[in-house]
């Protein structure tokens, strides 16, 4: 049965594989100190228009943010998210485990704007209270909205003046960048966020996230708190010779832009059928709006997360397209969907 | 030039990459739930011969005993460790940074005996210490010593007795467990101790360890502290592919045996030629003792770690042999002392 | 200018200073581990009828439910509030500074019913969310309603079906038993919650609150968590010598008797003037909403808080009384009140 | 029977209780922001000679330490402490529940020299360690030696070559500073250390410690750390009003004076029978070695620790004085040891 569940039902891209047989018996340093690790660097540097960034590569999500978030913050110090945001809902309480509070935010798109960060300051007024210290936003966001480059410049704006480090989880980067609806640029991030990974594992990778930090105070000694959250592998080679392989061309961006090409497929299909969505999500995660009767009718033939109930008929589900979807296991989805819908 | 700095220079066992390779386009479950990791789990508890101990795959060594410490801990509770032991020396701290102190023995040889248990027992007698409770053992130890089964038998009374988690870290098991001098077996370690993990990165993985939770009692919801501490992949099919691969039939064992038999060759050459050792390390790592003016010469040729100085003019070396080690190297390194200590 | 600012304003009661002044010179062992503590413990047992609980004093209850929670859970465990609970909004993160996420649910009246609770537990399903496995509630709570036996019967129910362990912070605790709305006893609590405390700063103490475990399994080792915490005082005597003089007769609840029956003549007046309140708070705090004039003109001979804006005209104001508060400044407040409605 | 097993066996002295008794109803701010914590710490910044320095009252030593170390390090920190140290035997790795990593250093007189911290920096070089960053000292230390002036100037220029913070645990501060010994002032205090705390437990108080932070880029938000600690009392003025009484004329510094007076009492009656002393303690602590049938004869009449067995038939006990010791008891136990060397 065909999965529609997640960006990581495959293995890597073959052409990533090929990297890793081909460098395979090359005698290297460990602990990221390795040929690769610096060759990637130097290439995300280039692709990002920036020498000055420091970039580190991670194996996950969840160990990239706790890594970065706790050796960013000191220990009055929270984080704000939205209520949606990947370190509230999905990372069991990782953050939290390194000792910060997360300050919610109720957000319908599951973005964050300068008003909503404005009233969480306007309630922290004490040592009774934490200080809220990082933004933490996901581009594209938990449910496949993306942030526009004027809503990252307002933000940008808001945490200058009001002393906020501004950090995006970027474990859908790629799909996010590459949607139809963004005007924004890889190279654009380190003039408007402090601190970005560029997903790696959702996007063509085995694992690996590269973690860039652009705010020279936010630096220092980052090995360090890398080490001591177990996030430096002894064969750092396997996270480098990836992102070299991503990067060295626009393979990357190639296959973000397969993951929304195919997700465009599903929503015209369920738009040509006036469906409507949860939530408007130009990135390659579909959230269509269902009756329960047709729900069961497709989960017969793939396989697809019901992730929310919206009233007792209706259901909103998930679809999520990757580098490895098939355009053929799409059409015969929506196939089937004008099938069923036919009867 | 040729380098003996340690068991991760390369890459992974070319029929790693080749499964990896082979399964990589079938769809699977994220988090650890896929078909391959179910299979390896499966086949692991066979060469256990144990049905009820729960297995979990992690990415490396710091992460695994990071994880497993703290979720069998309570706050209160210490874990004793030889000072040479890797939580205490080259983890960045991350065990306290968990919460927890380490208790050190000074230890010659790397390893603990329950009298210097006993020690430690006896200074902790009140609520304004914490309580040890937890004992720490590498096998192969830090400095290449292994652990021999009345050793371990009699650690394993000692703990029961006085209410101890026995927990076993197995960066190096494979070596240990294929020493000349070894009389363990894999499926003797789930009677011996409460938790041990098989090490993968240093005997032929990509990444990857598989912790073995023997005790029952420590096995209740490991799941939510791996996700916590950042060391679930999306794509665990990573991790148990390679160790499906290394177990499925001795795998695992002929590449430690190799690196073994690499090791007895660079020892045999020192011992031919007088050198005496820092340490009695009958596995993969070898600390001949050599004076200061012919190690500068071997530098010249090969890389290795100064592990020691002796004296003014002697120092310890460590050389690392791994699965991966050409015996032609090998050949080389001795060829070159003999030639160097002829003239 | 007289305060109704809070209910910590002044020192202790003069009955406790003088306790103090004649216990000054008997030698005693440090740590808790003196006569009074053990006197003050048995004391409390026998009030509480049963000889089966733990009982520790220590020094605030910001510490108590630091040391309480970090000691009850596990690291993936987390906590439930109503988001007006004190360890969710004046606590400057103090439970997520030992590891453990905050739950938290909107609740119009600062308490907890098991509809709340179990929606909470119906989302949390699997490894990437943490496990609620603690219901801390207050008694009286944060904006002065209190809680019957029966909605305690119904909390304690519900956490026995569900694993759960039900704190009840005692900050007012005194004010709360002797509300002339509540049917419930101190003997009352050990049946109803695990762990409860009995809080001494905010009736009576210089500080102090007498924690009071009642499940067996939260009291293992509870004096080396609080000493880690920093929680045990060399001169625990300071503590327990104040409980020993609140309990010894009634003067813990006659003070707390006091504070409620000033708050209602408080709430009276306001009720004669036809004010509203914000939250029905039948204990030591009233919650009276006010034109904004009246308020400024009130601020000008009484100090009290301004806790929420209404709308554009009125607001809530916050009139804390205690064991010191005077009947006369109580009279001379309502007295200005009238005054300034006629004028 | 009378005690000497600690400086913290009575309550605080008369003039101490009398001021809590005369300001007792005075109505004030809660969370040391009252009246007589403002004027204590301008008391005490007087006697320090500098208005720069930040001041706070905590309640105990543990909670000052793991408060302030918590606040002044980064997570991949450490502290660096003589083995004998309090944070690393008697707190229950309160500092480790922190976060961060204690490296001790063996010394026999419990003091650190800058020798021995070179060779801590001298073998942590990289990101598999933690970074040392600050040094713990105590004065007077655990086994009751002092620090002379020149000894902290240069533990002093030290910590300024290589970027260490040095804090002094100030427990016994007082002992210390009025030891017949010393050449140490307050006064000097800031410019030697960077932060200390001024201890008020052990010399007079029921209870309370004043930091005092010297170095500008340690103040910062100070109180929010305390807050999450659980280290603000409601009722800030318990603690300030005993250092208001302390230091408003000599009285910190006659009590300790008593006190070290008490204990040269006793060492020189000691030193009149000829034994020899475990370590030289010039300060309100005795480590006489004695045979271990005059220990238990000593034991009928005085209560007091047995330190360490120094060999089959030797032990060392610790006799503590205090504010509070009686001088006809010193006589008693002096005399009592004469008796009982006659017969």
């Amino acid at each position: 049965m065909y999965s529609f569940k997640n960006d990581y039902s495959e293995g890597a891209h073959p052409r990533i594989l090929n990297a890793l047989v081909e460098s395979n018996f090359n005698q290297e340093e460990g602990y990221g100190e390795d040929y690769y690790s610096k060759k990637a660097i130097e290439l995300l540097k280039q692709k990002l228009e920036r020498v000055d960034v420091d970039i580190h590569f991670l194996s996950g999500g969840t160990q990239t943010n706790l890594t970065a978030l706790s050796a960013f913050l000191r220990p009055h110090h929270a984080a704000i998210s939205a209520s949606t945001g990947h370190i509230n809902t999905h990372e069991t309480g990782a953050i939290e485990a390194t000792g910060h509070k997360i300050l919610t935010v109720e957000s319908s798109d599951g973005k964050l704007t300068t008003a909503q960060l404005q009233k969480v300051l306007d309630i922290h007024t004490d040592e009774h209270m934490v200080i809220p210290k990082l933004v933490y936003i996901s581009n594209s966001t938990e449910i496949g909205s993306i942030y526009k480059k004027d809503e990252l410049e307002q933000l940008r704006v808001f945490c200058d003046d009001h002393g906020l480090i501004l950090f995006m989880d970027g474990a859908r980067l790629g799909s996010a960048l590459c949607s139809d609806e963004s005007d924004l640029k890889l190279r654009d991030l380190p003039k408007l966020v402090d601190a970005f990974y560029i997903g790696g594992t959702k996007n063509g990778a085995l694992l690996g996230e590269a973690l860039v930090i652009c705010r020279d105070s936010l630096k220092e000694d980052f090995r360090f708190h890398m080490k001591q959250r177990g996030a430096i592998l002894a064969k750092g080679r396997v996270l480098s010779i990836q992102f070299l392989e991503l990067f060295k061309d626009n393979l990357y961006f190639e296959l973000a832009a397969h993951a929304n090409k195919m997700a465009n497929i599903l929503r015209d299909g369920f738009t040509r059928a006036n469906f409507q969505f949860l939530t408007h999500a130009p990135s390659n995660q579909v959230f269509p709006i269902l009756p329960n009767s047709l729900i069961a009718e497709l989960e017969k033939k793939f396989s697809f997360l019901i992730w929310e109930q919206v009233d007792a008929n209706l259901s909103a589900i998930r679809l999520v397209t990757s580098w490895a979807t098939k355009e053929e296991a799409v059409s015969a989805f929506i196939e089937e969907l004008e099938k069923l819908l036919q009867k």
